[in-house]
């Protein structure tokens, strides 16, 4: 692409054609800063803010992002603008701050003109200290640095969307927080899953139960000690979270353990790089072959991004599939598997507890690996109720409690200077 | 891992266990070659068949996958046995076949000794020649080598067994295929859903309607056209399957389209190898900033496993968020991202068809991106129906018929010499 170089000073004659910008989607944009100056120059507008930022924006990005009428649908506010339409070097022949604050912008191609809410450029400005101060932060643990899953009051969650905000938050940072005090009942999961998005059905149901049965279809619904492991390895799509929440425990053992799956990775990755490099290259395949169904997935146990990033921890000791790998290779990868199985059983990685009624854990199902130990329910029985929903939904929920935030302050006119 | 290299010989102190060997799931193994003769050596089991192959398993993958009762829970058919209670030197010390045919082993790690079924140990073998009997074919097209998409009679599909699964295989290959002739009602789209999986529900309902709408909340319920695109680029895990019926259509246009990403992935890769890896290594935002929920995402827009081979396609045009790059990644995003939209608008790689009522296009929603020309509705409704499932669960349905059909092959004995 071939920038425009054109320095164009800005000028009045482009005209403000509507009352206020408009905005391209339904969020909300407060105006915590003004544009003191914009120009175009070198293939970008560069804007200045009134806490002397500068913003850099590309020809090209802003034209894509133009959210007037013709580009943007007004009722779905999505757009219908589609890029292949203009040139690829299309450039402002004007650029001029409105009285209001927007920022005005009329085109080489055609007849264009764009005109951009002051929050919303702001809030999408791409140079490197805006988009270091978006970085959501993500905190890895063990038994050294957290003692117990970060704790909140089921009802007040349920409740109240400020206590709902403080538990989300933690949940995103950790990958693994409870809830105290929730009903002991069946259907109270329902309500939880749903303060936060769509519950996740499966082959194993959209809710179900955990405790021992005389004729269980999964080792889950024995007394068997599990070992750490996330659940549904075996689908392509393994839940993004988990909620299980104990409704009865008068079992005798049956603790519950957390394991930050990507403090694993981290640590498999200083200590063992070549092991890491193998278990985030080698696909091992994961079944569960039952009566009705036939799921099975290929994947690295370390799932990397683009980037190189750990996105997803794929484990579960009994729900491998035999390894299918070329001859040469199965040894490498069994020793890689063996040396992550017997990290996760390390102590200094094991948040343990034990389920007291009313207590719901909810967790990254492809970050925080969970497992328990052996039980009897000589005592009496031991009943967990599980369901899932994405980490999507998560992330959803709370940028939406968030836009509230915003809508509030801009309501009460505290933050929006324009 | 230090193999062992004692080369044992098979001998007959190993006791047959069980009267039949057991496996490891609820999969049938028909037996369809017998064991020749059974040596270990080099740290593998060698096993010569009837027909000539050689197998090799490594000794710690045959102790992995012992089937025996206290390796494998009886009732859940899971694994019970871990890996890391055994030593990475575990080796047989003494391999015998069975008058049965099963393949016998007694380890040197305690008391242990495992039975492996004929037909499983077969249908497990690693070798080159068993892996790639094994692989799926997946065949990619355009519109010079597919005229339309495999097209199946929905009522077969709907009652019978044997049609289902020449429909669902040619589903996997291809990624899009057409029924005929399915019922015009709503419901009908929960039972072809139904004869695969579990319909998936998303922000837009278990299924959804395909209208223009007075007040859409999604340009898909306008009569604008749509450009090339998969359906809720905005979710970490985009649907798997798509589904649309159309009931009714007495619309003026609104032809539907459909384009193999996978091809244009493979043309992108050797027309234009720089914009291809700019689309493999470059996270887009993807966003449906809408009312009441705010699903978001970031992926690259071909998205390739460990090994580079392609496995999804996130595309959608008016669903992209505002770019947020470095500075300057910017430009190269963009133009990698208009030859790739460009690209999915090849006539020659577009296949363009009319629905008609009762029509059904199922398609690898990951894979196969959808549009539509402009309409109108001046002579008559629109109306489509949509839904969703997963990949697995198409996948999941295939084995299961499979195994039908391998359990028919048994009950008849015909292929059954063990």
């Amino acid at each position: 692409m071939v920038a425009s170089s054109a320095r164009v000073q800005a000028h009045s004659f482009i005209e403000k054609r509507f009352g206020m910008a408009l905005t391209p989607d339904f969020d909300t944009y407060p105006i915590d800063f003004t544009i003191s100056a914009a120009t175009a120059e070198r293939g970008a507008v560069h804007v200045t803010w009134s806490d002397g930022r500068v913003s850099r924006f590309h020809n090209i990005w802003l034209r894509d992002n133009c959210p007037c009428v013709q580009c943007v649908h007004q009722v779905t506010k999505e757009q219908t603008f589609e890029l292949v339409t203009v040139s690829p070097d299309i450039h402002p022949v004007a650029v001029a701050v409105a009285a209001d604050g927007s920022l005005l912008v009329r085109w080489s191609d055609g007849d264009h003109a764009s005109e951009f809410h002051t929050g919303w450029l702001r809030s999408n400005c791409y140079s490197a200290e805006a988009r270091a101060e978006r970085v959501v932060q993500r905190t890895t643990w063990d038994s050294t640095t957290l003692s117990e899953p970060p704790t909140f009051d089921g009802p007040a969650v349920l409740s109240d969307d400020a206590a709902l905000y403080e538990w989300l938050v933690a949940l995103r940072t950790y990958g693994a927080t409870r809830l105290r005090n929730v009903p002991c009942t069946d259907e109270a999961i329902t309500h939880v899953i749903g303060r936060i998005g769509i519950a996740r059905d499966t082959n194993f149901g959209l809710f179900w139960d955990v405790r021992s049965e005389p004729n269980p279809v999964t080792n889950a619904n024995t007394a068997l000690p599990l070992p750490p492991h996330v659940d549904l390895p075996t689908r392509e799509y393994q839940p993004g979270l988990q909620f299980l929440h104990c409704i009865e425990n008068q079992a005798i053992g049956g603790d519950s353990i957390l394991v930050d799956g990507f403090r694993v990775a981290e640590l498999m990755r200083e200590q063992y790089p070549s092991e890491y490099h193998t278990l985030t290259r080698t696909p091992f395949d994961w079944a569960n072959s039952a009566k009705v169904t036939d799921y099975r997935w290929r994947s690295p146990i370390i799932v990397t991004d683009a980037s190189g990033a750990v996105t997803e921890m794929r484990v579960g000791n009994w729900l491998r599939a035999p390894l299918d790998l070329p001859f040469e290779q199965v040894e490498e990868a069994y020793d890689a598997y063996r040396r992550l199985f017997e990290m996760t059983y390390r102590e200094d990685l094991q948040l343990r507890s034990r389920f007291e009624p009313g207590d719901l854990v909810a967790f990254d199902n492809r970050r925080t690996l969970h497992a328990r130990s052996e039980f009897t329910d000589a005592g009496g029985p031991r009943h967990l109720r599980g369901g899932y929903t994405e980490r999507d939904d998560l992330q959803s929920r709370i940028r939406m409690l968030e836009r509230a935030m915003r809508e509030r302050r801009v309501a009460l006119g505290n933050s929006t200077l324009g």
